[in-house]
């Protein structure tokens, strides 16, 4: 097993060099036009992190462990706020224990354990949440329930498209695992190399293409989960209309349920026709109607992203004129010719100019794809050379979205007070609406970072609610989006949704303070 | 407002004469070979049914009633032994009160007036339920609400493409509301013309196009319900990841969780560019490895609709010797005739033939949409005939699909002794699998129907269930399928429900004994 870095995105040995770190700046420096402060901040080594003394013992079970560097591992997940106080050495809540069991027998221990203890647990796969939902924040003694060992394709069907895989399986396995039989799950969210299936269902991840079937909602034909009060299986059916759907209550559940162990996902061959091109507009609205016009033409385009001019600066080499549009298609079954045509017929309509339509593989489309996927790794650098990030994301329907994006984009500027860039593009388009995800840079007031990103948070949050949006689109709520979900949801359907979950979890164990407050 | 048929499919005006029963007869006669009775036997006319007299007092509301034509209209749903039943004028359990209210305002009043009387609200739509889902079956004294009166569309949205409806509209209202607009739900159930929104939300229902968005789940933006503990109504958003979906637990409530009053649905314009074609297999089994092939490429037919050749015999003028798939695609934006090219290609290679393609509307497709939706007026016949007829539908992987139907059609057959017919089609099709949809006919044993359609049913719903399928694809639970849901089911989900319920309906009023067991 490969040891992550105790503060950085990825493994310990691809932690940055101080001259990665330095080229950093320079970059961040050119795109931004922000004058950083030039001094190059150095992490708090793992060895110098003290960590409160666990608070319970651990079970007598011989894979759960208190020992400092896995309670390091398993504090934190990737948010902004996560890298920054890991970078200086600060794990004020790490959880009590760790366990990593090896099965579902395994699993049941652990719970039985932590429900006679009194032991909140939190359900952990590849710990790339963005919105504290695997950190014991506040609460009191945790058992942090890695799913790391349970990382195996158990049956694939190749008639039926499918696969059975177990939750703690990470993205680049599945894949590798699937390609042995020509096919892909094709589910890449940004998170793709360290998060697992697991995770993607407890927090109904998003991939990366643009339509239809990116949502792993979408891909899930059964889920299998464990709850204090048993097992959690639903039928594997290519559809059912049997009721209220039970995987649909387990997607989004983020860990308050159950403990998601495996699932049966669809699957499909990898694509051999492709065609992408890059789309300029003359402003980022006009690129939006054309998104708009292309979504409603029933073509489902692969790719359909939309950068604003300072955004396609930023991660694609935009000359920052430009709002630009990655439009692509692709097929394992036919020559994808009339599709394209038909999608830039759309963007022609609407002011879009290109230079070549690619029919292989590679171009700026795939360029940008691997872009999308390094960005983590560019942002380890960002608390030692003094940058502040946030990103947000959201969706709305086409009616509001210049008045919204007016207005979130006019929030986040007030709230930067001149001192920072807001920049956006569309992660998803439905037919009634894009999914915007707003990037935030600014320099950082050092040793204040998280009061700074909290001013930002609170302001972009506020802004989304007021004008229409959702508090997540694919990020999960988590702990830090409570707030503004608890003002969003219905009141009834949170009160069914607490009964619900102490049905499953009388002893209320299940990752607490997500989704429902903390019971007493 | 016109009035319903009391025992028929339709309006009091279009029940069948005799005429057309002695015509029926001899069609029915001609198809399946069975050698009927000859007896056309007279439905009993409402006045001369006998109801038992209402067990509660009806609150002192303007739109409530305890006429006897309103509870005997408000008895039954349209599955065949609801038809028998009211065609011999068996009508033991009606509501009690039925109720009209005009708008949510009226609602709230007669569900607190339930509330405090312990008296059981039935939602009732269009009243098409073919699984008991509104039949007071058992049940003390009941309400049976009735949402006709909330049959408005509130708003369209033409940029966005979406529609805010109240739940008691019916489909052709629907439609000619939008036509107006150029648009449309494009969402054809086979009870269209007589059931409601709200019904199609509680049940899940699925229209008649074939593939991708044809459950009405993947058209809702945002449902509106209200329960006995406030209103449950989630932001319209063309997505979100914030949580469990409040929709998602709302579909398929099937009135046990709230009352929908109005929804945001996705609308399309109506469609311009056509293509379609009948073609032919040597067997059911050919033709269903070529829609698997079709719905495994990514080409998203409007209609894709295999019949057994039986089934083609039946109801699409075959001559008994092919399997018949309906291909068809449609657009509202561009030419398809890259996509049915594609499609036959497809076809072909799996030993299909047909004899032209058709770019204008009409053809086979067409007749056969008209046909189906004609369907229940035929079957009005039945019982004065002599007919047995129950379908039955679900869903199942490709994998299984050979040996699941085969184990399923066995099974009726067995339960049908030799006497009768069952034939199949594909009411959708997944990428995943095909939702079978079964017709069995037999000629009846005169006044023992019931029992005689229990046993098929029985029969039916064990070799779904053994062989790997779902109890329902797009019926619902309702009172039918009870004992096979509560095998199917996840336990720790029906305690998870149960608890949801109990926290919105305390009293445990609405609609007891679908879903979940009648509270104590």
């Amino acid at each position: 097993m490969r040891r992550r870095s105790h503060w950085a995105w990825g493994y310990a040995n691809e932690e940055p060099s101080r001259a990665e770190i330095t080229a950093a700046a320079e970059l961040m420096s050119a795109v931004t036009g922000f004058e950083l402060d030039g001094t190059i901040e150095e992490p708090v080594p793992a060895e110098a992190v003290r960590l409160p003394p666990p608070r319970v013992a651990p079970p007598a079970l011989p894979f759960c462990t208190t020992e400092p560097h896995e309670r390091i591992a398993h504090t934190y997940g990737q948010a902004y706020r996560d890298l920054v106080r890991a970078f200086r050495g600060r794990f004020d809540d790490p959880p009590d224990v760790v366990a990593r069991p090896g099965d579902e027998h395994d699993l049941i221990r652990v719970l039985e354990w932590a429900e006679n203890s009194r032991v909140a647990v939190i359900p952990y796969g590849g710990g790339t949440s963005v919105v504290g939902g695997v950190e014991p924040r506040g609460l009191g003694p945790t058992v942090s329930l890695d799913l790391g060992r349970l990382g195996r394709v158990l049956e694939v069907d190749e008639v039926s498209r499918a696969a059975r895989i177990q939750a703690g399986m990470l993205g680049p396995g599945i894949d590798r695992h699937l390609g042995a039989h020509g096919l892909t799950l094709r589910h890449f969210p940004q998170s793709y190399e360290l998060s697992t299936l697991g995770g993607w269902i407890a927090t109904r991840a998003g991939g990366h293409f643009a339509t239809l079937t990116t949502r792993i909602d979408d891909l899930v034909e059964s889920v299998r989960a464990i709850t204090p009060r048993g097992v959690w299986e639903s039928r594997r059916l290519p559809g059912s209309g049997a009721g209220v759907s039970p995987d649909r209550m387990l997607l989004g559940s983020e860990g308050a349920l159950g403990v998601i162990t495996e699932a049966w996902v669809r699957v499909r061959p990898r694509p051999d026709h492709r065609a992408s091109a890059a789309v300029r507009f003359p402003s980022f609205y006009r690129g939006a109607e054309a998104v708009r016009a292309i979504s409603q033409a029933g073509l489902y385009p692969s790719n359909c992203r939309l950068l604003d001019a300072a955004e396609a600066r930023l991660t694609s080499g935009g000359d920052g004129t430009s709002a630009l549009l990655m439009l692509g298609f692709e097929s394992a079954d036919h020559p994808v010719g009339a599709w394209m045509d038909r999608g830039l017929e759309l963007a022609r309509a609407h002011g879009g100019t290109w230079d070549e339509v690619r029919t292989a593989g590679g171009g700026q489309g795939a360029a940008w794809k691997d872009a999308f996927l390094r960005m983590p790794y560019l942002r380890n650098a960002y608390p030692a050379i003094g940058l502040v990030a946030e990103t947000f994301e959201t969706a709305v329907t086409w009616d509001r979205f210049p008045a919204f994006h007016a207005a979130v984009t006019g929030a986040v500027r007030d709230a930067l007070g001149g001192a920072g860039i807001v920049t956006c593009r569309f992660a998803f388009t439905y037919p009634d609406g894009p999914a915007p995800y707003f990037t935030v840079l600014a320099p950082a007031r050092r040793g204040d970072e998280l009061a700074q990103w909290d001013g930002i948070k609170r302001a972009a949050s506020e802004a989304v609610l007021a004008a229409g949006g959702t508090i997540t689109h694919h990020h999960a709520v988590g702990r830090d989006h409570r707030p503004w979900y608890d003002r969003q949801r219905p009141d009834p359907f949170a009160a069914a949704l607490r009964a619900a979950k102490h049905a499953v979890d009388p002893a209320g164990i299940l990752n607490p303070g997500v989704l429902v407050p903390v019971s007493a």
